[in-house]
């Protein structure tokens, strides 16, 4: 297939039209109408093939995990997610392999009404770039930056469950052996948009879980200037994780894993907060000083896995 | 060195702010002010090594040519440029091959005093993806739609370039024998972002070229529903190109070669031009009919090459 054919191909699976879409895909850029009031929230994030997701991954998940990624830095910031660019190299012009991850893609696009807006194709290394735009009303947006002092710290969904998942692929020559409620936690992730919109005025600070928790609370804690303690036996672990793993490799997965793609956030400790569309688990507290720590029987917890890091 | 410091390291060169920038690399996603009566225009590109730049290529030229292609795509929508966004992979953390990197991604960045707003950097084969995101006053884009039966055809700068340096360097093993200023336009395009900005309210349609002239005005024609035909003896041929090349041979690259980023575009044939900064030619018209031809001598020109193509 041709690199123009490709494109159309692309092009006729971009969604329903928009009305603040003037012009997508087709031309040299595209031409959006941006909201009133409101902050335009850009975040961008690549994987990689044998990087980011195994050799043989089922493109669709490639193709909804690339997004999902992205919607989950917007859901960080309690934005409303508009437009997408895609940027895909792949070694060959596969068309089964291009329709499955653009199916994987649209799928979770169309739960959000995102129109794919541009893009490009080019022939190489396996590798999806996925850049989203979205809107957060002016000067409501959540930051890492905010958290206090006494705030409450939070995280929604279950921590753990993909790590826990990739774990037991690297240790095993048959998918089918791992629990399926864990293997779509790691293919599938569930960006936690209407929750990040809904804390907005509420959330102090906020960030996604994608390094591990420790890790992503450093940065809040960092941004804020203040320290977090982690209560270990707050973790929020779910069924299956906890059927598989003792409560030590549980927590470290919780801890350290990563590939969650729940919100972690700080809100005053006597703030109601909102019905969200998943469970809300206090974990910790805001208090003064550096640093994060897990605490566990009054010891803090050194988890035995390091947050992911590239380059490391 | 490990990705976090790498970051900081990209984030202490993401340029001068900009008012229009709340807040920057570092959080969750940026967070930026839209210009008033405008339509965002955003487009989006990646470059492969060993697919758009020969492995050893200068790394700062690698981060030049990345923002270049992008904004040369600006250029073609009449748009000004605000922001970027860069995702680069890297086999490693080389500290000098990411600042040479980013120095010339800067150099150009700075010329048109934009801010990189985010972006993510992971290991894995060497890929820059670039999102640039700019302003075009509202209705006031050009396209590729508007070419009329009767216009002129123009084109900025000089074509073939670019391609006549790739063809000299595959055919050596001595770069230091291919003509500097034909190196110079294969390595750093010159996005016309001034021509197109100028053009908007006088151009009826417009492209840029990238993937070879006769490709890029077919675009033009489909999307228009128009014919063109190329006077190909009034292709702008550079001094340089003419020193190395037959005529023929300067018409393929002129005509098929790509990786130009020059702007092409049509207008009404009695248009009085604005001056641009850069040498316009008129090089053919807009008939009825649809495709592409050059013409010289009366005969059509068929290039010995081919327009570049992805998947091909």
């Amino acid at each position: 297939m041709a690199e123009f054919d490709l494109i159309e191909r692309i092009r006729q699976r971009a969604g329903a039209p928009r009305p603040d879409v003037v012009l997508g895909i087709g031309d040299d850029g595209a031409l959006l109408r941006c909201a009133a009031d409101a902050e335009l929230v850009a975040v961008t994030d690549t994987l990689v093939e044998g990087v980011h997701f195994p050799v043989d991954t089922d493109p669709a998940d490639i193709g909804w995990k690339a997004l999902a990624v992205n919607l989950s830095d917007l859901a960080a910031m309690g934005a409303t997610p508009a437009w997408t660019l895609l940027n895909l190299t792949a070694p060959a012009a596969d068309t089964d392999f291009i329709d499955a991850l653009m199916a994987g893609f649209h799928a979770l696009a169309q739960v959000h009404q995102l129109a794919l807006v541009g893009g490009d194709t080019c022939r190489g290394p396996l590798a999806v770039s996925v850049t989203a735009l979205g809107f957060v009303p002016t000067g409501q947006a959540l930051t890492r930056a905010g958290a206090r002092v006494g705030d409450g710290v939070y995280v929604t969904g279950s921590l753990g469950d993909a790590a826990a998942a990739l774990d037991a692929l690297q240790s095993t020559a048959d998918a089918a052996v791992v629990a399926p409620a864990l293997l779509a936690r790691l293919a599938r992730p569930t960006p936690r948009l209407a929750a990040g919109q809904r804390l907005r005025g509420i959330a102090h600070a906020a960030i996604d879980v994608s390094d591990g928790l420790l890790a992503d609370l450093g940065h809040v804690a960092r941004a804020s200037g203040v320290a977090i303690d982690i209560d270990a036996e707050a973790l929020p672990l779910s069924v299956a994780l906890r059927a598989i793993a003792t409560v030590p490799a549980a927590r470290d997965f919780a801890l350290a894993g990563g590939d969650d793609y729940e919100l972690a956030f700080t809100a005053p400790a006597d703030a109601v907060l909102p019905a969200l569309d998943c469970p809300v688990t206090r974990i910790g507290r805001v208090v003064a000083g550096s640093g994060v720590r897990a605490l566990a029987d009054g010891r803090t917890v050194i988890p035995a896995r390091r947050a992911w890091e590239h380059f490391a």
